[in-house]
């Protein structure tokens, strides 16, 4: 009897085959240009699942990219029922960012396929297809999984949200399991089970009505030293943000966690390579990974005032202008954030000049717990296909849509990602490691064994 | 017996038809499309010069624009000789800066000639040649004049310092006069006796070695926020300048000066125009004249760092970069300026980013005392012509090449200014006032007389 871990190792090539086919169709969500082949991508993406035996399949439209659709539900009602996210739309990508070879003619060497999105997401999103066509194929699939694919995450899922309100019982499952995240090495697997949200503002300061030429300096409070002033008052100089209340809903990391992401700490290598000899910067009492991690930021994304160009200009600006962002973490609520912030930065604006907080977006921090049964099933699917046990891990970085399926939805988010440290999601010559795809497919079908026990 | 100034008074008109054929020569200094017109600018004044029978004349070539020359030696060894100082380049205009006509077809209305050039600084050349053309008609100049007026003020005058130096014999007098700066009121005059230094830098903050995802924020200095806490302790709380030393050099005000300087105190209109509803900044104990023409600033000028487009990026930048100028007041160094921040700067980074501060330009400051008699000649002058004294005021910008003169020529500089506050210089719709341009004439005459004494 043919196994689902069979079919997919006798069927490598042929899933390769395909992956390089959607690849090539250049599903730039960004760039209206592209429009025609974001819809190509979809129907590519459909008729793939209709092939491998999904049912009610739909490229559902939203006010902007559709939406793609498939189910299997097969196992019956006492089955869990799997949601699967990922995405379809990519990244722009042309030979002048620098690529070797045109990122939409996928062009395979050694161990890795490179085009644009064959990380993100086409090459996830087909671990997910795959998996499903090996245990549909073998007869052998014992869970029911929900397939929703959008077309607009690389434009921040302007639609999903709305999406998804309005189609609850359509989605309604167990477990939203993702692939669209890392993993920290090809021969060491982790399991990212927390992710920062996202606030972003915009802050303005004013002061002369016009810019002004800064011979009349001395007796006018220049905006761009009050935003210096402002900006420098986020901080304590330890490093702890200087808002009150900032800090009031942050979950303390427990011991158990403490022990399990130290065995994910950014390593010094990689510390070498993005920061040569400077040292770390930060929270006195927390390693590198809980600092980023586990506890919210308060980070200055773009300043600028006066004049900014080559040579000089003996200008007093009018105004200045900060892009803030924190990075938030389980329990914070950004709105309430947001207000403590405004509250804080209304407070120590003085009189000089005058300043305004705008907020500009918001995603909610995302949190599965290490000891959630959801997540000990990924854990035990990894540790299945290799040698080391996955390490739990947190991300820095935020995807606001895993706390949308957990706050909308109810239900768990696992982030099941097979990116590699070196696959250049969203630069040139992103790649998708043959042997991460192969794994991947593997680690999907023990998953969904693993889930159903 | 005809006076030089009923000379002047008889050839008002012709002196305006004059002006007008010059401001129509578009003598664009920084824009080498204009090269041709600047040549012939100089050619018109170096003709005009011998017309009104100036000796010497010469258009003298330097790196850049030539210098024009032309004296008056005729007053004889115990007469004092006058270095007068102007330039005949002009900024850059189009009407689609906001002309409300062409820029270089000046247009007559009331008592204003607009056209770019008209007061900054072709209008004041020509008070200064045609003062000179009066007393030489009547065969009544009590002085002798030299004329040195340049093409590359509007530039930054990058080949004068050059050209005096090298020509130091040929410039020598016994006081250098310039014509191109401000008068308070059109009612009152006014002396500037002092102008300030200006230092300009550039502060480069740097930290990971690449722009980084701010999802890695929390153990890294950002170079954005750094910059801004060192450009925060670059001042005091209260205003003040925090680098050590800076301060040391600086000229106390007289209780004369300050009693003067109230006179001609920033103006609540002026202030409101400015700055609206906001209250003063600055130095405790000082006003705002004195604040802006006796006390040095530390001004910020332009700052920058990650993505400052519109929208959003959440990026962890790499770099920032803060301009920065110090305007400086007597007996100010500029380079032992630049070497206390430059220490200081040192001194406060923290060891998680590193700094540089670059030098780009300087100037020292200059200052002709109020007591000087070159000074008081001017005092008189303008009494002679207005009903009101002239007010002994400070300026709180640099004209750099004034120091040069007091610096290399070893003589006082007098600032003897007609150019009205709505004058519009650098500006569209400059203009010149035809009632400065006939009394600015007799208070150059009135002031070769007075000196002369």
């Amino acid at each position: 009897m043919t196994t689902a871990y069979d079919y997919a190792e006798n069927n490598a090539d042929k899933f390769v085959t395909q992956l390089k086919e959607w690849v090539t169709i250049p599903s730039v969500s960004t760039d209206p240009a592209y429009e025609a082949s974001v819809q190509q991508a979809a129907q590519w993406l459909a008729a793939d699942m209709q092939r491998i035996g999904l049912q009610n399949v739909e490229v559902l439209p939203t006010k902007g990219h559709p939406v793609v659709y498939g189910e299997y539900m097969g196992a019956g009602d006492d089955a869990p029922t799997i949601l699967v996210y990922g995405h379809y739309d990519v990244q722009p990508a042309a030979v002048s960012d620098g690529w070797d070879s045109d990122p939409f003619q996928p062009r395979l060497e050694g161990d890795k396929l490179y085009g644009r999105g064959a990380t993100d997401d086409k090459g996830q999103v087909m671990i997910q297809l795959k998996a499903a066509e090996a245990m549909l194929a073998t007869d052998n699939c014992p869970v029911n999984i929900k397939y929703l694919i959008e077309g607009e995450e690389e434009i921040g899922s302007p639609n999903l949200t709305d999406f998804v309100e309005e189609n609850k019982d359509k989605l309604s499952a167990d477990i939203c399991l993702i692939s669209d995240t890392g993993i920290i090495g090809i021969d060491q697997p982790s399991l990212t089970y927390s992710l920062r949200g996202l606030l972003t503002m915009e802050l303005t300061v004013t002061g002369p009505k016009q810019d002004l030429h800064s011979g009349k300096g001395g007796m006018i409070h220049n905006p761009a030293q009050a935003a210096a002033e402002i900006v420098t008052k986020l901080h304590h100089e330890d490093g702890r943000i200087s808002i009150p209340h900032f800090y009031d809903d942050v979950l303390d990391l427990t011991d158990e966690e403490r022990t399990e992401l130290a065995k994910s700490d950014i390593s010094a290598d990689e510390w070498q390579n993005m920061m040569g000899d400077l040292p770390e910067w930060g929270e006195d009492g927390y390693n590198k990974i809980e600092k980023v991690g586990a506890r919210p930021t308060l980070e200055i994304n773009g300043i600028s005032g006066g004049y900014t160009g080559a040579g000089f200009k003996t200008v007093l600006p009018a105004k200045a202008t900060v892009k803030i962002s924190c990075r938030l973490v389980a329990n914070q609520d950004p709105h309430k954030i947001f207000e403590h912030i405004e509250a804080y930065i209304a407070d120590i604006t003085p009189d000089t000049v005058r300043t305004k907080l705008e907020k500009i977006d918001f995603g909610y921090p995302a949190l599965t717990p290490l000891d959630h049964p959801a997540v000990q099933a990924a854990n035990r699917a990894y540790a299945r296909n290799w040698d080391n046990a996955p390490l739990m891990t947190r991300g820095g970085g935020s995807i606001p849509i895993v706390a949308d399926f957990q706050q909308m939805l109810k239900m768990p988010v696992v982030l099941l990602g097979f990116g590699l440290p070196d696959a250049g999601a969203h630069g040139p010559n992103e790649s998708f490691s043959l042997t991460m795809y192969r794994k991947g497919i593997a680690t999907v079908i023990a998953y969904m064994e693993e889930v159903s026990n």
